[in-house]
């Protein structure tokens, strides 16, 4: 091992990331990278204005897994959880169409206050990380607003109506992440990408149409991607051509895409150097390194498995490899 | 009984009423009083904003406890009340020294949300109790805001900090009600005092200096119930020389007032004609109409009696007698 590939495992990995699968892998890196070197870059185009609070579900979500309080059963919220507030809000006649728990509530006040008091959502983001001890730096893609808006058979609507309240149904045209060109990218983050001792980027499992498209597509973060000397390498959500979870399968049939790893490695083509693909598709991508693992993840210990897995991958391609073409063009 | 006093009896009842002591008496009166012909005119003075949400904590008590939702152990809050909210909230640095419960946040949210959106508090309050199986009107005594601000021994501080955090041990010097002057009196309120069909106004047995005296500072409120025809009557909340709850004794001591209901008469001087005081002070104001009661309200049988006595109280002094001279200045 070259002393430039070692000063690279002392080096920062960026984790880009939406809510529940991506959620996992970076609970499994944040068991495997020490201290402060994993950060961990959420989409906010899932946040909304609900009940007159801000809403962050990714970063929510990502925050709950690393503290260890998320709710297991569903992915998002927090276990142990009551539900009096929406109980109540029903009978005074309030939305509740939206799940918002007793405990989760204290996130959504706490920063919708302190939003309106002028903090920023990564300044807010980092202080819960540190109350609810967790290392890894979690931070939104973008300070700046950037909201996910869907084209469907049923009209245009913003993202959580989609998602949460329509259940997904109608059916997908186009997707549209407004305000995500003038969006800066987190300093953080850019920063994270722009130093030389990146070790490397990990793109989660996470949907890439709806949960990874709208990181890459806030202000410099494609040229980001594009110039570090770091790999960059994403980790496919499909298993046996469907998804763990969520809405991917439809939304990729109605957009007349395979559900298949190739069809992933393309969709990330100009920004990925290598795609780690579960064992259960038959069909290997030819146009870029691949990886084959079992990436379900059930307990700690497979997420904890499949993060080291993902960082070796990385590392080979650093160490053993020349960038490939696509990431010169 | 003649045909005036006849419709005067079908007419409005308006109660002024502050938070836990006042709620109990205007129980008593909505089980007595039908449909909306209860008007309770609710003080808005310890309003504030506290975590971005508006709290109204004298409407939620009054409102809460019509309902027969109200936490009967410490007369503000809901029954059957959970905690999780307040301890996530702590866990991740919230402020923690305003109790708010799971369910009772609801109705914080809920009406910030429509407060922000354009509403009114009366339309908000009206709708909610409406939601909860209320028929008596609660209303603030005013659309505008009001604040109830003390000048202590520690310095000036707004109601809250010093009644909930501070616990009321800073020494109180005095008591401001912020734009009070200008603020106009709530318009269903106003209408319901001007009309020639008001039956009485009754003085709930809320605190005078901290809970009545902002509803009578409003506007042209001390105007209207000095022009009024019907007979103004207040329910002392001596016992025993005692507050049955909160920091009335404490204050009056500061104050050098006698804890005497004679102190309480003549505070009310220029609006009552009469006073209804416990059985349990042997001292009796002699220059006001007064009856004796036990007013103490444990059960609900104690409020609708205490309901009934002060109606027939006002009745009478309605049907036989002329308005006392102070009403006349």
């Amino acid at each position: 091992m070259t002393g430039s590939s070692r000063s690279r495992h002392g080096g920062n990995v960026v984790a880009l990331c939406g809510g529940i699968g991506g959620a996992k892998l970076a609970l499994g890196l944040s068991k495997v990278i020490a201290d402060e070197r994993l950060v961990v870059a959420v989409n906010t185009g899932d946040d909304f204005e609900h009940l007159g609070l801000h809403i962050s579900p990714d970063v929510d979500t990502v925050t709950y897994t690393l503290a260890g309080i998320a709710n297991p059963e569903t992915g998002w919220g927090r276990a142990d959880e009551t539900w009096n507030f929406m109980e109540s809000l029903g009978r005074i006649g309030g939305e509740t169409w939206f799940q918002l728990g007793d405990r989760d509530l204290a996130l959504h006040v706490e920063r919708t206050r302190r939003l309106r008091a002028g903090d920023s959502l990564s300044e807010i983001t980092a202080d819960m990380r540190a109350r609810l001890g967790i290392s890894a730096r979690i931070l939104p893609m973008s300070d700046d607003p950037v909201r996910t808006h869907v084209e469907t058979d049923a009209g245009p609507m913003p993202f959580q109506n989609y998602f949460v309240e329509r259940k997904c149904e109608p059916e997908l045209r186009s997707i549209r992440f407004v305000s995500a060109q003038s969006a800066r990218v987190q300093p953080d983050v850019a920063r994270a990408l722009g130093n030389s001792d990146l070790r490397c980027v990990i793109i989660c499992p996470s949907n890439p149409y709806l949960s990874v498209d709208p990181i890459l597509a806030v202000g410099a973060m494609r040229e980001l991607l594009r110039q570090t000397r770091a790999p960059v390498v994403a980790v496919s959500p499909l298993v046996d051509g469907q998804t763990v979870k969520g809405p991917m399968s439809k939304i990729m049939r109605e957009q007349d895409l395979e559900a298949r790893h190739a069809t992933i490695a393309r969709h990330y083509d100009d920004v990925i150097d290598g795609l780690m693909i579960d064992s259960s598709d038959d069909q290997i991508p030819n146009h870029i390194s691949t990886t084959v693992e079992d990436t379900m993840m059930h307990s700690l210990d497979d997420k904890v498995r499949l993060a080291r897995h993902v960082l070796a991958f990385a590392d080979e391609i650093s160490a053993g490899r020349e960038l490939p073409q696509a990431r010169r063009a």
